[in-house]
């Protein structure tokens, strides 16, 4: 499965320890920025660069793992995109919920809030959940796709 | 301050307890739908109706708060829609961030994953909190609003 990662510098600790921790777990990990520890650089531009590679990736299993300081930024950018279903969670209980109902395709993260093995155990989750595909389901991410802008 | 609440079926019970609470802290309080309880309605179409309402109020500080089991739909879907910056809030110390970096105008709860009173201090301490308006917090949301779709 290809996961692309992207944290402002807020998130950028947390995500060099899930990268790590996803690629000895054999998962192929592109980091999508920021590339080095930029004091004041800004989520909208890592959410964009992450969720864009995401909507042009092949791999339909393809997802994203946004990390900014509250996870809130991160999540507000990524699901400005259509087709893109981004979910903040603070535990595994809501992970499994976001795969299982909601089909979510991107994981925010929020890391001021948590710690690092919280923070994976919460990815573990997430990846190891998938959408149940009931009809309700399905039907209400029909209509997030179908809301006017 | 003009609050518009909406929920799908299973934040309603707690959209009626908020409401109700709101309104003897002599919020305006709108409800903005389901009207009643029914087990099968769809999140979308609550989202986009208190959304759209807030985008029309004249009350600048208009805001508002929409339920749902995990809080993850009804935060897809009001993020999808330009000015809305949706955070979906687990405890008081995610809410006040939310609002101080932010300026957070949609709070989203998880009806299946806290209790009433959680999700009445979570409201209270969102309402309570300024928007710091940090040059940094400004130029983020003005990039929010600037992505492409």
């Amino acid at each position: 499965m290809q996961l692309f990662l992207g944290a402002d510098h807020n998130g950028f600790a947390m995500k060099a320890f899930l990268a790590e921790a996803l690629r000895q777990d054999d998962q192929q990990v592109v980091d999508t920025g920021d590339e080095q520890l930029r004091p004041d650089d800004d989520f909208p531009q890592f959410a964009q660069s992450a969720v864009q590679a995401l909507l042009a990736a092949t791999d339909p299993d393809a997802k994203v793992i946004l990390i900014c300081g509250s996870g809130q930024g991160m999540c507000m950018a990524a699901n400005r995109f259509k087709g893109i279903r981004a979910s903040l969670c603070w535990d595994a209980d809501e992970a499994r919920a976001a795969r299982n109902d909601d089909d979510s395709n991107v994981l925010c993260l929020p890391a001021r809030f948590i710690d690092n093995q919280t923070a994976l155990s919460i990815v573990e989750t997430w990846l190891a959940t998938p959408f149940a595909g009931a009809a309700r389901f399905k039907r209400r991410i029909h209509q997030l796709d179908e809301l006017p802008e």
